[in-house]
C-alpha cells in the first residue's frame, strides 16, 4: 500500500474525528496569512497550513529537487505542472514530515511558529490560474430532469446524450474561490413567450452542484489524450458551485448554448485534493448502455465515492437547511472520458485548465444538485431551516456544498465553497 | 485632424500602393528575427518590421513612460493594458519616427539595422495571449441562411437573435497564428439520422470569415461596460478564422452548443490593427428592428467599413480562386453592442480576451463567408482555380482571408490569415 493513504497515519497536528484534512488527504491551496500581502502555496492538515513556501526554504523538500520558489507563487500552476513522479515525491514527503512519529517539523518550535498557521488567521485564494474552463453535462438523472421539464419526459435526453459527454467552454475570468458574494447578475430575459423581452435583475437564480478536475500536465496541440492515461493528466478536484440565471439562459441559449447565464460568477472550493488522496475511494462508475465508442471505452473504468452535500442558509435565518444529499458516483459520464472527448479532435488543454462535471442529481428527489430540480421549475417550493419557501435564491441566500470520502474512521474531504447572493447593482451611466 | 490619420503623410520605408502597411497603419505584433528565438513587440511599415523593444531600450519612446521591457515581451498583453492616453502617445511617436521628414531613424544607418528588419526575415507569432475567448454570431445573414438550411424559411432567425447579440464562449487554448497548418480532427459524427454515431476524421470541415476585437484595458468583475464606452476597451482588431467541423457540430451541438465541432483550432491574422488607425474608415451600422433594449442601444452607433476577402488553393492546384467577398460592416450587432452585452452581467473582461463576430456574411451568394453558405450545405458546389469541385475542404486545401480599409489612394489593411488543412493523424495507443 502507498504510505500516504494508510488510515491508521496520525499527524502530530490536531485532526478531529470528522475533518476533512487528516494526514491522508494533504489538499493543495493558495493563502496569504492574514496582514501579510504575498500569497503562497499550502497544504492543509486539520484546522493548520503548512507553508510549503518555508518548508521548500528550510530544505525540508531538497531530496524532490523543485524548481526555485514553485511554492512562493500565487498559483498552484508551477507546481501542478512538474511530472507525476516528482509531485507524488513531495506527497510524500509531506506526509512523513506530518506524521506524529516524525520529529523534524513536531519538536522544531521554531520551524512550526514559520511554517504552520492556523487557518483561522489566513486569506484563502483561487488556488490555480485557470487558462480554460470547460463544463461537462455528465448526470443522466439532471439532463433527464431538465429533458423532462422542457421538453417532456418521451425526448428528455437529447439523441447524443448517450452516446458521448456533452460539455461546452466556460467563462474562466469569473471563477472566484469560496466566500466571495456573487452580485445578482442583470440580463435579458422573456417572461410571457412571444412577447418582447425585458431588462432587470435574474428572477431566477439557482446553484448547480458539481466537481471539478485541474489538468496538471497537458497535451500539445494535435496529440488526443487516450481515455485510458488520463490519470496522467489529472492533478486534483475541487469543489464547483455553477450559479445559472435560468430565466437569462432559457432566452438565450438556442442556438449556441449558455452564456450570460453563467458568466457572472462561478465558485470553487479552496483546497485542491488530489488524485493520490482519492485512490482509496475509487469504485466502479455506472455501467453504459449502449457501449460507448472505443475512444471513450476505458480499460480500467472507474469513479470516486465523494459524498456531496447542499445547505441553503436564507437571508436572515440563523441557520442552514440540508437541501441535497448527491455523489460524484452517480455521474454517467467519467474524468477520463470528459477528458479523452474534450481532445479527441486535437484539442490542447494546458496546466491548470478546469474540466467541470456538470450538475450532479442523483435519482432521488433529494439528491438533486439544483433548485430548478429540488422545486421542480419552481412548482414544488421547498422549505428553509426557518420555514420560508424558496423556488430560487433571494439576495441574501447562502448557498454552501461540502464534499468528502468516508474511509474506515478518517475522512478525506473538500471542505466546502460558499457564496451569498448580493442585491443586483445599478447600471452605470450610459457613457457618450 | 488626428495627425496620425492624415492621408498625405509618408513614411520613409517604401510602401506600395496597394501595401495594407502604411503610415497609417502602424499595426502591433509579436516577431522574432528569422535565427533569434527572442519573440519581441513589432510594429509593422510596409515590408519591414519595426522592434519596438530597440526603440524603447534608445529612448526613443520615453515621452511615453512606458513599464520597462513592455515590448521585450512575446506578448502584446503588457503594453495593451496601459491607458488610452499612453498607448495614443506611442503612436503619434511612432508616426513621427517613421514619417519621411523625420531624420532620427531615417538617417541612423545604424539604429536602422538594429531596429528595422525586413519582413521576409521575420517569424511572427500568436500576437497576444488570450485568456478568454468568445465567439458571436452577429451577421444576421449568416445566421438567416443557416437558420433556413437546418429549419427552414420561415423560423431561420431564432427568436432571441433580433434582441441579443448572440454568443458563446470558445476555446482560447487553440487559438494559432496565421501559417500554422491545421490538422483536420477526428470525432463522432451521425451519417444517418437515427443510427448510431461513428468516429473518425470530420467529411465537412469549413472555414468561418470573422474578425475580433482584443480588449484593451478590462472591466472589475460586477461592474458593466456601457455601450456608448466600449472604445475605451476595445484595443485593435484582427481577422479571424474559426475552422468549423460541421458533421461534429450538428451531432454535437444540442442543447450547450459547438464544442469539438470548433476546439481544433481558430486562426488569427498576425497584426492587430488599433481603433485609432481605423478610425477613418468609420460609417454606419445597419439599423435595427425592433429597437435594442436601452442597456443595447448606442448614443453614437458606428461600424467600420473594412473590405473582407476569402481566397481557396485547393490541394495541388498551382493558384488560388477568390471565393467570398464581403464586408466587415455588414455585421447587424458592432463591437459596443457585443461587448456591452458580454458584461451587463457583471462578467469581467481581461486585457488580451478576444471577442469574435461570428462569421461574416453579406446579402450577395458571393459575400456568404463560409462554404456551408458558398456551396449551400453542399448542394452547390464551387469550383477551384483549376476547375475542380468542392463542398467542403480537402486534405491540402488553403484558405486565406484577408482584409483592408480603401482611403482615398492607401490602404489600412489586416494583411491576411491563412492555413492548410493536413490530413487527420491516426490515434495514439490507447493506454494502459
Amino acid at each position: 500500500m502507498d504510505p500516504t493513504v494508510d488510515p491508521r497515519a496520525k499527524s502530530f497536528v490536531p485532526v478531529a474525528a470528522d475533518s476533512h484534512f487528516p494526514l491522508q488527504n494533504l489538499p493543495y491551496g493558495v493563502f496569504s496569512p492574514r496582514g501579510h500581502d504575498t500569497p503562497r502555496v499550502g497544504v492543509r492538515i486539520g484546522d493548520m497550513v503548512l507553508d510549503l513556501a518555508v518548508i521548500q526554504d528550510d530544505g525540508l523538500l531538497d531530496e524532490a529537487e523543485l524548481p526555485d520558489g514553485v511554492f512562493a507563487c500565487p498559483w498552484l500552476n508551477p507546481f501542478m505542472g512538474l511530472p507525476v513522479p516528482q509531485r507524488r515525491l513531495v506527497r510524500d514527503r509531506l506526509h512523513r514530515l506530518l506524521n506524529v512519529d516524525e520529529p523534524a517539523l513536531r519538536d522544531d518550535r521554531d520551524l512550526r511558529a514559520r511554517a504552520l498557521r492556523p487557518l483561522a488567521a489566513c486569506d484563502l485564494h483561487m488556488p490555480v490560474g485557470v487558462p480554460d474552463y470547460t463544463d461537462f453535462y455528465s448526470s443522466r438523472e439532471h439532463a433527464t430532469n431538465v429533458g423532462i421539464m422542457f421538453r417532456g419526459a418521451e425526448n428528455a435526453l437529447m439523441p447524443n446524450w448517450l452516446h458521448l459527454p456533452v460539455g461546452y467552454h466556460g467563462r474562466a475570468s469569473s471563477l472566484v474561490v469560496s466566500g466571495q458574494p456573487v452580485i445578482r447578475p442583470q440580463g435579458q430575459t422573456q417572461p410571457v413567450e412571444g412577447a418582447p423581452p425585458v431588462f432587470g435583475p435574474s428572477r431566477l437564480l439557482d446553484f448547480e452542484l458539481e466537481m471539478g478536475f485541474f489538468i496538471g500536465s497537458g497535451n500539445p496541440l494535435g496529440e488526443p489524450v487516450p481515455v485510458g492515461r488520463s490519470d496522467e493528466h489529472i492533478f486534483g478536484l475541487v469543489l464547483v458551485n455553477d450559479w445559472s440565471a435560468r430565466d437569462i439562459q432559457k432566452w438565450e441559449y438556442q442556438p449556441l448554448g449558455p452564456f450570460n447565464a453563467k458568466n457572472f460568477a462561478t465558485s470553487v472550493s479552496p483546497w485542491v485534493v488530489t488524485l493520490e488522496a482519492l485512490a482509496p475511494f475509487r469504485c466502479d462508475a455506472p455501467g453504459q448502455d449502449p457501449a460507448p465508442l472505443p475512444y471513450l471505452t476505458e480499460p480500467d473504468r472507474h469513479t470516486y465515492d465523494i459524498r456531496l452535500e447542499v445547505h441553503l442558509q436564507a437571508a436572515g435565518e440563523l441557520q442552514a437547511r440540508r437541501i441535497c444529499a448527491s455523489n460524484f458516483r452517480y455521474l454517467y459520464w467519467t474524468m477520463a472520458q470528459q477528458l479523452a472527448h474534450h481532445t479527441i479532435t486535437g484539442c490542447n488543454l494546458n496546466t491548470g485548465d478546469l474540466l467541470a462535471s456538470g450538475t450532479i442529481s442523483g435519482p432521488d428527489a433529494d439528491s438533486y444538485g439544483s433548485l430548478l430540480e429540488l422545486t421542480w421549475r419552481g412548482t414544488k417550493p421547498l422549505l428553509t431551516a426557518e420555514g420560508a419557501e424558496r423556488r430560487f435564491l433571494a439576495d441574501g441566500d447562502s448557498v454552501t456544498m461540502a464534499a468528502w470520502c468516508q474511509g474506515d474512521g478518517y475522512r478525506v474531504g473538500f471542505g466546502e465553497v460558499t457564496g451569498t447572493i448580493l442585491p443586483a447593482r445599478p447600471l452605470p451611466p450610459p457613457g457618450r
